[in-house]
């Protein structure tokens, strides 16, 4: 079963409905109220076994099931405001470490002034499940979705790429305020967070937004462990596919990426790492200067 | 581990926060937006060999992991809106069986007017887990919450109680719309599902009320299935403690409630089954005329 196959089938059998602005297909849904507060919504599960392992520390566990969420919402520039937990503990695990899960996902909601509203918790015979919902309030400047994206944007990353599994995938900064300051303070055209690896995710906005792009595979910013580890693949490869990276993809005009690389309102780095074109192919550019296809896994060894 | 004391842990745990005006503790929570609107949040999971088995057709299975979470609304009398769904579905299950499950969701989605706006879908080697969060707005009559019951009350049942696991908990029908008559046309004062059963729901009432209550066992509405076939205890013991009746259990003043039974605005059975009393205890009586303490497991049979 190929996840993206199955939501594209969900999404097709979804009818039009009432106070939704956005729904399936993008990092989270947007609803409206009847007084038109508009609303983003975002769910995440994580799995062991998928997402993290039995010998995870559990505070991290509960923390990174808060944490991916956030990380939607930051890829839709919202202002988090409150989250629901559906837990299935194994029911071995007892109640210190459930209570230590549940530690992780307070301590990092008390971070990010995420109020945990409601919860359903349960015990089974099976390895632990997690499944948060977060809602978020709409930012002076508005939702920013993956579909903006304009010919002549400049595409930009926040922090570092590749190797996340190694650690980072754990306890990684959601970029809450980044995306916030950002989306307030200059024109981001389109924004969604890494978490398939820049590849993917680019893809995402390059196809809710009918362009293409061009990216440099020098330019990415490699993650410090990959820079310290001997890799069997060029370390730029990782950097594009690895995934869980969990940091900020956007673009916006080539003007106001200058002015804002020029000087940063945040001390997370920020990279150019390419430029989005009118025409819908996405190329990479590879260190030596030759040209390849971009796809969601990478990019294609057969092509040129 | 106990579900109960771990929800009164996190509870404990939780700040005051922004925008909620009912947090962890009643069927769902409430917030409010930047204008005022309210919106009620419920979170529901559900899980293979706890809540339904492997042999559960995956339609049912879908259409139940929806209803509940729409029977946690109607236990507010909201109106639901929106659903984002998180599911992780067994690798060998295929991609029939995953639409299936979809399938059963949305059915019950379009019938009642709800939009699945997101969903996040996963795969693993472990049974099936769904985690359903329903997003509900606030009637003209507004939330009823389950701490408004007031001595004197009667105390009415929606439908009939027990034996639900013979097979209503797959198809049963959420009470959103009886939940919305009642809350727009009588006084509720308070109101909740029966998922655990009648005695430990309206223990939930009774302690949120700060009030206590006197059940009559022969005024029990028993369930048909339970009528036609052979128990080992009696009936009413069934219905008070089986559980996943998922009807509604309300309380309001007595002469409404008189008015409401002779002229129901619904065809959806409604009994009285006792009233609230001042005096915090909680009683139940017999058929015989005896009486006993009432507890959330039922009765204590050695009390008298």
């Amino acid at each position: 079963m190929k996840e993206f196959e199955h939501i594209e089938w969900v999404h097709q059998q979804v009818k039009p409905a009432r106070q939704v602005d956005v729904g399936i297909g993008d990092d989270a849904a947007i609803i409206h109220t009847a007084s038109g507060d508009r609303l983003a919504i975002a769910v995440d599960t994580i799995l062991e076994g998928v997402h993290f392992d039995a010998k995870t520390p559990p505070k991290l566990i509960g923390r990174k099931s808060l944490a991916v969420n956030l990380s939607d919402i930051a890829a839709m520039a919202g202002q988090p405001m409150h989250a629901v937990v559906g837990i299935a503990f194994n029911r071995q695990a007892g109640p210190q470490f459930a209570r230590e899960v549940q530690q992780g996902i307070l301590d990092l909601a008390d971070e990010f002034n995420v109020a945990l509203i409601g919860g359903d918790t349960n015990v089974w015979d099976q390895p632990l499940a997690i499944s948060v919902t977060v809602i978020a309030c709409e930012p002076p400047s508005g939702f920013v979705l993956r579909s903006g994206a304009q010919a002549g944007d400049a595409i930009l990353v926040t922090g570092s790429l590749g190797g996340s599994l190694q650690g980072k995938h754990l306890d990684f900064t959601p970029r809450v305020s980044e995306a916030l300051i950002l989306a307030e303070s200059y024109p981001v055209h389109s924004l969604i967070d890494i978490s398939d690896g820049l590849a993917s995710d680019l893809g995402h906005i390059l196809r809710q937004s009918d362009v293409g792009a061009e990216v440099q595979a020098a330019s990415l910013p490699i993650a410090a462990c990959l820079l310290e580890s001997h890799t069997d693949k060029p370390k730029w490869e990782h950097a594009l596919s690895d995934g869980e990276d969990f940091e900020l993809l956007l673009t916006l005009p080539e003007s106001a990426a200058e002015g804002l690389l020029n000087n940063p309102p945040f001390s997370t780095p920020l990279t150019r790492v390419g430029t989005i074109l009118e025409d819908s192919a996405a190329t990479l550019i590879l260190p030596d200067g030759s040209r390849r296809k971009l796809n969601a896994d990478g990019w294609e060894h057969s092509f040129d």
